[in-house]
């Protein structure tokens, strides 16, 4: 993933744009109750933005905590919280290039989970995943679990198992997407559901998709997707 | 099916919920002018509660009716009743733990009902699929029929299909969800669905779908469905 | 088809039932910009009434014509009319128990006309199926057309076509259902797109549908599709 | 294409309806963030109007440009233009019958521009797949890139490749379509794209789609879409 310097946002702007992920996120079918985005602090690197315990598509400026690396509230905020939020610390501890997260239960991206077939990119929108897209299956790591990763130990897992790329499935669960910025993260999300729904319509058939070289040059020019974050901010915001 | 006890509700904030569910089961494209739910009365565990004949989207608290076992009004409502409201007499009755039932006839589980193959959980969110979803076929203890649970035999022949599961799906027809609250039946209700969406579109692949323990363990931690209630209800309410 | 008489309608209330029957087939997604639905006339069983020539969401009652079995305007109106209105008098003049008729293009029912696979019913609201829906195929009868019934000869062909059925696919083009009132028309071509779209996604698949006897007793229960019929109405009347 | 000539537009109106024409392709889905549609200057048959970089659902007038076929703005605007206009200049310039252009990343488009079938007409709305959509692969004419047609060797690269046919499908990436006016572009974008919708769902199985000349016939029909485009126009102008 390129990590292309963006100008840094103001912590105010920053709260009202993932505020904003979050009900993008619900309107383009990405999430439904569950699944979370976060941002990581850029004043304060080893913190991450994120709201507490909630339904993305409810989520407001008041709902948003600031955690640190142990998952723990910066502020003493008691409120519940994402007991998974740990997909998040886990991720930006290991990966530095990373300032945005976004956790789905996509349905399409559940099913190339568990269907036994490599995720490839059937178009230059989803060209990050030609870099690969690694399946995590907590088995391996924790053995017979709730599937959930509710503690830093399997966080550190998934993140080990993401490497280097820009998203990752989770067996009978979801995934991940990584971004150098929050509409990074989000755009990802949004062409990663994509791109599985339409590979899940021809598994098992040979299909002509991205060389790695095509994919490579294509996820550059989609370093955080402007055109769409203006469509999918103001569909959002005349929802409200 | 763990059976956690909740704090009893009171008679008008049931009602009120039971109105919620019926729309929430529409807006979540669960049941369309057909399907019914229904709760135990938890002051008189052999009634329970249940719409008049009518489209669940249309449901209000009026519509609502208190049934016995016999499937008639406790009160003598002459109001016309759903023929299957013995789906639900006949659960209440073989099982105690049971709070809340859900019928639909979601296509995609109407599919699963068809098919020949079993349903299995593939992921955490229906975990209750692991532990066996029994395919109710009523030519086998009715022959030919106009397909309709609509007596007491009939009822009966399917609480016993069921059995000690969580669902069960019914050939030619639909599908039923139980569960010990309100929330948990219609959230599994909703799971159902899209386990089943995602199943049909993979019908004869092999598929990495959760193992027995992991579904019981993601199942006991979804007791409720509280995230999804809040959003889902929040929908319904925005649309009055 | 059974022909259960129902009560006579009087000429305005049946005109405000075709208006909301236009809206509902494209609120309910059976039709687009084309398509129509008509019903006889009961004062004069060799004319019906259908919409001039207009996509079926924007028909007013201003709209209706009374056509008669040669398609010409029983008042003189002058305005254009759908080309393909001999499908309705050729099926009105062959089938008198037939007091309505729905045409659509209906993606999954177009579908299921080129794949080469008998429908049948999946499950009991489609019970209809189950006597049978012939492919009708405009080649044979007319040779290489612009695949439009829009001549009595090629009506005719479809209406013997249709037989005894309640319904009829089209290759490349779509299909007809029919009924002993407007709603079970209406009814029917709902239930024809969702058992389409269900046995599309299992082609090819020994799947386990309604055997003749259930589908018949099955169909017999669905006389004029109250329940869908309440909702469907109330959903378009919200929207006006 | 048959070319038939229609009353000529005055500037204002033309406008108007292009920017209809984007509206329409968000709300039909035929658009997401990315895709534009253009129309020829009908006083001036060597530029087109076409937005500026902008998702099509928010294209309002002020944003329409007037291009030549260097790309250029006619009258030295600065405002950043879509990279992939030089897919317009390049077919207005080979193909003078050509009055309209859309360009779209449908994603069932995509689907079947890599999926090894080739497409057919599967009923009579697109009658226009009968004369043949080939598929064109940048990577034959440009080697490895980032998919995008973001210049004018790849944009006559695609154009030689439409030759007479009447839409396109790209690798990787999207597809065009081309009319004689700005509604039969529109139409035919949105009857590709169910047409690959339903091809998709029948892969590799023998289908009975239109014969040439039924599918010739057809299209021949389908000249301007009006009643299409009626329902559409009303549809994105209740949005406003």
């Amino acid at each position: 993933m390129k990590n292309i310097p963006s100008p840094p946002q103001d912590r105010s702007s920053l709260l009202s744009d993932l505020v904003i992920a979050n009900r993008i996120l619900a309107d383009q079918d990405v999430v439904d109750g569950y699944g979370h985005v976060s941002v990581r602090n850029p004043a304060e690197p080893n913190h991450f933005l994120i709201s507490r315990w909630l339904a993305p598509d409810l989520v407001t400026e008041d709902d948003i905590v600031e955690l640190n690396f142990d998952c723990d509230p910066v502020n003493g905020d008691k409120r519940k919280l994402y007991s998974e939020r740990f997909i998040h610390s886990e991720i930006y501890r290991l990966r530095p290039d990373v300032k945005s997260i976004v956790h789905t239960h996509s349905p399409s991206v559940v099913l190339m989970g568990v269907c036994g077939e490599r995720l490839v990119p059937i178009y230059h929108m989803a060209g990050f995943i030609g870099a690969g897209v690694p399946v995590f299956d907590i088995r391996k790591s924790s053995g017979m679990t709730n599937m959930l990763v509710n503690d830093a130990k399997r966080g550190k897992a998934l993140a080990q198992k993401l490497g280097n790329a820009s998203g990752s499935l989770m067996r009978g669960h979801g995934g991940v997407t990584v971004g150098s910025c929050l509409s990074q993260a989000v755009g990802r999300s949004v062409y990663l559901k994509i791109n599985a729904e339409l590979q899940s319509r021809v598994l098992g058939r040979k299909i002509a998709s991205l060389a790695s070289e095509e994919a490579r040059l294509a996820d550059s020019g989609n370093q955080d997707f402007p055109k769409d974050w203006d469509l999918w901010k103001r569909k959002v915001m005349a929802k409200k």
